[in-house]
């Protein structure tokens, strides 16, 4: 089968990924499923990848196929694989996991000790087929659109996560900021909208972004490159500031102004990433405030994502590509160039 | 009456404070209260504040009397109080608060929109009497001895309450670690050991802060300068890290350190402070990873937290010295020559 | 002053209370505030507390003023009231708390030591004018129509509470059961539905409440009395059952009902009362089931339910009465006979 | 095999069971364990389901061979197992689960939509081998005594569960009631005093357990069946009541006892069963009291539960049975004639 392979990483993404011919994988082990990719999702994560910054973080062995957010039809099952069945359309939770270390007990599909990570460790959906498990499928209700709905395999339960951690601490009457509104931004502010009777902030420094944000339930969008900013959200906030902020970005702009737009006992979620964080210490004590990281999301999650998208409470704009141009993604997105997310249907 | 008051921020300790004939206060409002100091604990974060570091966070008028660790006996209250009476001995939680405002209703007291915090925005306790009021005062046992139970009212209930924020995401199974073990690391200690039955590692470069360490129920008590000292706590936690890590120093080592010994979703709770934060935000999201700031505590934790004194559970160090000593307390905190905690007996 | 005052126990609802001249209440202590009462709902608790229901759970001295579900505007402060001033608009917590007890310190308003409940244990609203506290009253938008917002100060903040509890363990993809629409019912249905994207049942015997449950955000309207209940329910929960239950019923009918229809792990909120739980302890052991009672709720909750009727997301339908007709709002009520929640206009 | 088998519901406990020859399980699926069993705890839940009380719960189909409390040796394991190898010692949890509907994705193994409960809805251990999966078996430290940790599998855990959901609620100065120190209340009371520093009151009609009670951790061993026992429990936790109530008994007499003795937002655990509940639903209204049920636990739970036993935290007293001597055991415990856990050992 055809697949688009990392062989080398790269800061160059016009040949970033090679297409070439590797075996069609097979269900060998028990709960195995094999899925004929339909849509896999481009994410910034694809171009970080490239270009070595995971591996500091994860093993990896080059060559290896990209693509961790796919969604297409089950095309061969294990011996015991009793949730899905061959002609189904699923749509893949990120991750394979063992179901049997601690983590996995605790749901915490992330963490599993024993994790293959398709398209991060293991060969992913930048290809005709991908091999995955039983514990990593959800059924699609029948006609579901595949090739737009891959997206939510990463960019979605990973916007969702972070929404629904910040969910806990969210009351009514209080203010919530969104910082960015791209790819996963987009998905977490119509999450959040939903899941939450509170004040939306959008920050983005993009105007087409802001206006996405006016139409997705942001009850303000405003550029966080302004000067006063922070006393904009203060006066939004009647002077007490945001609750809870969710950071799609992930950069020093951003870590550096969460502590100052924020309400005590206020958490600033890390979602996106690329830059870094220099606070001292002493601005988390004197505010109780904090930063926390969030990583993709659990299976159950991804379950509640998706009845989500079936009430219509979330719609994710995409835009398609063959898998033959996957550098041209990558470029594209590097300059800011994509619009929605970009999806290949190898 | 005299006060131990500061006149000019400065780094020279020796001569911080000025010792100064000022007026008593008196319970003008209906739930004021006045108490005779009898035990004021010297903090790090009086020196903090002598040094002017927390003028960027709160309003500070000079001169102002320190002093926010506070017990002693009514002498004085207002006209509607009732849970405290003349002649009672008393400890003080660190804040003044409305009792009124959002936060306050929800119990967050050290939020409370119209806070004042003695010895930090007011007069606070190195003085002969301390103005508070019948919402921050908690009555003891008779017989109490209010000059050792005195830094419970702010090291003390510091620790716990960042113990309690780790609490609720430790089980039995788990590690914990706690890093410096000072004058509130070794209460974070016996609060952790009494409230968790879970496996404790305590860092400290000292050694006979280790030492002191392994007397309070640490299993482990580590030197966090050792080369391979991520090793040793992977060594012990069978390669999965901690799953919570408390941190009364707040230097750059510190924050430095937590997430490379960190489990999956751990939270790194900073309670000391001096030093920086810095971090690329993929570290945080690669282990679900969180900086979180504690900052004192809840007037009901103090409550908790005496509960636990009186049962027996949490003991702690103190060495007095006199209202005129201060400065000198001031210089040898600085160098680290303070055994256990040092309370002024005004 | 007029006020309609309860002076003996009696299950006779036309002359149940009895209008008559009592002096005005004065702001004595220094956080007291006097409200010149413009809106008091009935409440069914006002039916249960003449016929003596209460008796065994509080204390009551006869002859008091009923009515606790109080607004109006502020006549007179204490002498340090300071979150509101005369002349303004606000709506009445139910209870006056001393703000100084554990449970007020933990937010747990109606579990204050020193509780006076307006109406249930002291004078209420059912008159011109009100005695209640700074700790109590929440000041509410210019032009603020007091009389049509009053039931919120009861009916709404216990409707909000018990939906809060419930909306802790819901997410998207779940199901969660409303039982009866009435007074309170109405407008927990429309507190479930804006916090909660999860699907809705509601039930109710009447046939004009499961119209308005339609309107109101229901996705399905059921009677309880078909014989096939519990088997529609697991119909439309795919066999699972609801994870869910809020009464606002509490006969012995319902709760029969709820373990029936309920999911493993599910809550059944009791918020009205009248009726009886008889089950097996088995039935609560095999399905890991809870009864919950919930009472009003906290003072915090009542600024988050303002917010959600000042977002348009909760509406509520009143009738008005005046002061003379309170013992044919009692009568009509008994019979259910009274449209949306009847509101007295002293 | 050698197995103890029901084939007929009776409340004749003498005859309850039949020791038969069946056929020894094998390892047909990838996942599948098989276990010589050589300690199956006696539960008083076998009681209740030779008599038949479970039918309204489960299915059940007759022969089956009882016991749902098992450790032993691993015999023979499915191609894909991973996490045990033969000749390991294993404790079991109680059920089989998919590990992949919803409430296994959750952590919540108790509900798994495809359930297998040995000893309930299938053969149990009550016999030389028993049938498991992977999902179910945590392996013990080299030198562990199977027969004695037996009831951990199922005692051990339920009381676990039942304190660790009391747990949450339960903060320092509080205090908690356990009602019943037998099989597993003994645990219970463990399990709270090492989880929770608060004040412990046991409750029992038995002197000896209140002996044993008091060796245990309790605070106060007080009998229930005193004329006072409502004043006595009010007067130890001066007027307040219990924040928490462990209820190993399940009975009217424990039911009905709980709201009286209860704080203000009480929790009372129903963990045994036999009795019923018969409360007004205004009692649960008025306290915010709830009656909670709570079946067996998490496996991730028996892990916690391991290492508690590992620190030796929990002890428990067990007295030893052959095969043959089942009925004598059940019937025995029908009078309360046995000391500690009976363990059989086939």
């Amino acid at each position: 089968m055809q697949a688009a392979r990392l062989n080398e990483y790269t800061h160059e993404m016009s040949e970033a990924l090679d297409i070439e011919e590797i075996d069609r994988p097979t269900a060998e082990r028990s709960h195995h499923v094999v899925v004929e990719v339909e849509g896999a999702g481009w994410c910034q994560t694809d171009n970080h990848i490239i270009e070595g910054m995971w591996t500091d973080y994860v093993e990896q062995t080059l060559p290896m196929t990209l693509g961790h957010e796919n969604a297409g039809e089950v095309v061969e099952i294990g011996s015991e694989v009793e949730t899905v069945e061959v002609g189904q359309k699923v749509i893949c939770h990120p991750v394979m996991t063992c179901g049997t270390c601690r983590p996995c007990r605790l749901g915490e599909d992330m963490h599993c000790a024993n994790l293959s990570f398709p398209g991060l460790t293991t060969n992913g959906g930048f290809a005709e087929y991908l091999l995955t498990s039983d514990r990593a499928v959800i059924p699609l209700p029948e006609g579901a659109d595949t090739t737009t709905i891959a997206p939510h395999a990463d960019a979605g339960i990973t916007a969702y996560h972070a929404v629904k951690k910040a969910t806990k601490k969210l009351n009514p009457g209080d203010t919530a900021v969104v910082m960015g509104v791209g790819g996963l931004g987009h998905i977490g502010l119509q999450c959040l909208e939903t899941m939450n009777p509170v004040e939306i902030i959008a920050l983005d420094i993009k105007a087409e972004a802001r206006e996405l944000a006016d139409g997705l339930g942001a009850h303000h969008a405003l550029d966080p490159a302004a000067e006063d900013i922070v006393q904009q959200v203060l006066d939004i906030t009647d002077g007490v500031g945001a609750q809870q902020i969710i950071d799609f970005v992930g950069r020093d702009e951003t870590t550096e102004l969460g502590p100052q737009i924020a309400a005590g006992t206020a958490d600033h979620h890390i979602v996106g990433y690329g830059g870094h964080i220099h606070q001292p210490a002493q601005t988390l004590v004197s505010g109780e405030f904090g930063f926390r990281g969030t990583l993709v999301g659990k299976y159950a999650e991804l379950q509640e994502l998706m009845a989500l998208v079936d009430r219509g409470d979330v719609e994710l704009h995409t835009s398609q590509y063959e898998l033959g141009e996957v550098n041209m993604v990558a470029e594209k997105l590097e300059h800011g160039e994509i619009e929605g997310r970009a999806v290949i249907t190898p």
